[in-house]
């Protein structure tokens, strides 16, 4: 059988379980982007390959997928953490302006240009680490104009780097500067999500259900606008205090509840029997100096799918590396190997509703890997701030 | 006046007090590797430059200084990291001839070529994140021949890139295999101290003094002999418990008195009367979950100078970020941006002997800079996982 590439001289994390589903010494072939063969070094004699690879006895895994990023935003809020630093308290540096509302401003002032020169970097921070799919969220805008440039600035992205964007309309992120809750969910509802969707700028719909956000009755009604303009859900839930939102979310079919600490058990129940991913941030639990764990053992014993995610954002995760946000999950979270490296390849790729394309190394799904120079899978979890990506492949071609 | 370089259109984190010393719209310039003037733009007039080099707004700071790694060694303990999160306990890892005995065991096997091959990517992985002087301590060895071969291989990283390298002499690390502790001590003080200074291998002599390792009194023969043969002294102490070994090294003018977590009011007194540099890890904090913090506010108060360190290596802190470092001091330990920059260059280099020489930008100083892509020196801390770096000059060459 002709294909276009033969990588062979590697092991591979194929996570098509059981466990990572490693291959010692194993080859992989691509052919119009999608993966064509899989297995242990000799199993190629059938294939004719253009181009063969040879990979030195490194590691190749599934191209990583962050599930939850707020990558496109403008302004810096270093100054905050800074000030922070200082002993001022967070209510003085709100009344002075800062906060969420400081990064809403800069982005709505920002243009398409200068939003998009100020996310590459971090995008770019991202893939240097063996990324191939990105959720991006909006949130920043609170506004229809200014949250469908951030969504266009996402769909740029991807036309200006080799990654595949998955975009998320969070408009529902917090209450703008001088409005009402309620009434401006109403407008998220029947005004922006109607937009976001004719204009096809997003394929699912968040909203961040929390005490100092909205209410899970406001939720419910943007889930039910989502879905409605045929829409994917999902959720901000359970991050500082048990609002019901994560069972709410998976009541609606959501793809995932994310953060979810203070998640109870009616909620990992919900989520079990809808399928709701579990999508854990361990570098807002480290940035915020959180104290409340989410509940791994419950949800690892309730077979609730957990993902991993950066959620690299300016006000509680700074962080564009997916690596660290592994080793901060099992550093902090004591997640096992297994489970960081499935967080940010197949069950992320379950997060957004990718699981039958991409995550795993698996004949039919695209060819997304990551070539990494390690000695064992552990490698990636372990290390603190090192990076040993040696190649990039995005459906198929090295990039 | 001539000189070599100008750098122009820069914005200066000379580190030169008071706080980071920063000069917006600056230039320096070196001769000869050193730095000949530090000024506002315009204040260059008198000099006559070979070159120039437009900074384009960027920012710089001193080459940043790390003055505690282990960054020497070989074997891997991803495997280990990864049976604990499954649970194994550390007595049954130790037993199975882990923990430090591995490394151990694997660095004695390893030839000089093959541990500069371990080391040099963990070297790179800081170097690319503008380190221009890194302190190594041998440790690994427990034996004069296996030291001895880490301290040259530690010599051969500053031959192999442009790095300036302070090798430590860290033969009372642990208590080697098979041996009894004062029989060793006796040992490292009566034949190895001697044969490394000789063979000038070393500064400085380290020594860990802990319930698990060496007691004070072996830590007090240790330094009397370095202090003997012409060697500066310092000391692991109060990591784990409070052994009362900072006071001690204060006592025998140590530099510097590193992790002291357990640290109490006498030790914080005797440090600042030896001006002994309190060198914080927040690396190892971090990844062994420890709760103790450090008494920085005492310290503080104190005004015993504050350093940061990586203290990479393969058991307690396998990092190798020194922006990384920072964010973590400032995030678990709450200390403030200019404590954290200042404490990877001017007390950085204090804590090696080296503050006349490198540390701050200042005219004699050579001339290491690292040239950051920010908007504002915070943003050297305030980003996770993420590197700023544009360009690094070594005696003030562009590297
Ligand atoms: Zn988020
Ligand atoms: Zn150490």
């Amino acid at each position: 059988m002709h294909c276009d590439t033969l990588w062979t001289n590697a092991h591979l994390i194929t996570v098509d379980g059981p466990g990572l589903g490693v291959i010692r010494d194993g080859v992989i072939a691509a052919h119009d982007g999608r993966i064509v063969h899989v297995g242990p070094a000799g199993s190629e004699a059938h294939l004719q390959p253009n181009r063969r690879v040879d990979c030195g006895g490194r590691w190749i895994s599934p191209g990583l997928v962050d599930c939850h990023t707020h990558l496109v935003y403008a302004g810096n809020r270093a100054n905050e953490f800074e000030q922070r630093l200082q002993g001022v308290s967070y209510a003085d540096i709100a009344r002075a302006g800062g906060g969420i509302v400081s990064t809403v401003r800069a982005t709505r002032a920002a243009s398409e240009a200068e939003l998009l020169a100020a996310s590459l970097p971090r995008l770019d921070a991202m893939l240097a680490e063996g990324l191939t799919t990105v959720e991006i969220k909006s949130g920043y805008g609170l506004s229809l104009d200014d949250e469908t440039k951030q969504l266009r600035v996402a769909r740029e992205l991807s036309r200006q780097r080799a990654v595949e964007v998955v975009p998320t309309f969070l408009g529902a992120h917090a209450v703008p500067p001088g409005r009402q809750a309620q009434e401006y969910i109403d407008e998220v509802c029947n005004m922006m999500i109607p937009a976001v969707a004719a204009q096809d700028l997003a394929e699912a719909v968040d909203v961040f259900c929390e005490n100092i956000a909205f209410s899970t009755a406001q939720a419910e009604q943007v889930f039910v606008a989502a879905q409605a303009h045929g829409l994917e859900v999902k959720i901000h839930a359970e991050q500082l205090s048990n609002q019901h939102g994560a069972a709410l979310a998976a009541r609606h079919g959501a793809l995932s509840a994310d953060h979810i600490e203070h998640l109870d058990a009616d909620g990992i129940a919900a989520m079990r029997a809808a399928g709701t991913v579990a999508v854990l941030l361990p570098g807002a639990f480290y940035f915020t100096r959180d104290t409340t764990l989410p509940p791994i053992d419950a949800l690892r014993a309730a077979g609730v799918p957990l993902a991993l995610a950066t959620d690299s954002n300016p006000g509680t995760s700074p962080l564009t590396s997916p690596l660290l946000a592994m080793n901060m999950a099992a550093t902090l979270f004591r997640m096992t190997v297994d489970e960081c490296i499935a967080g940010f390849t197949r069950e992320a790729a379950r997060a957004l509703g990718r699981q039958a394309r991409i995550g795993r190394l698996a004949v039919g799904l695209d060819c997304n890997l990551a070539v990494w120079d390690i000695e064992a899978p552990a490698d990636l979890v372990y290390r603190i701030g090192f990076n040993p990506l040696h190649a990039r492949v995005m459906r198929g071609v090295s990039v």
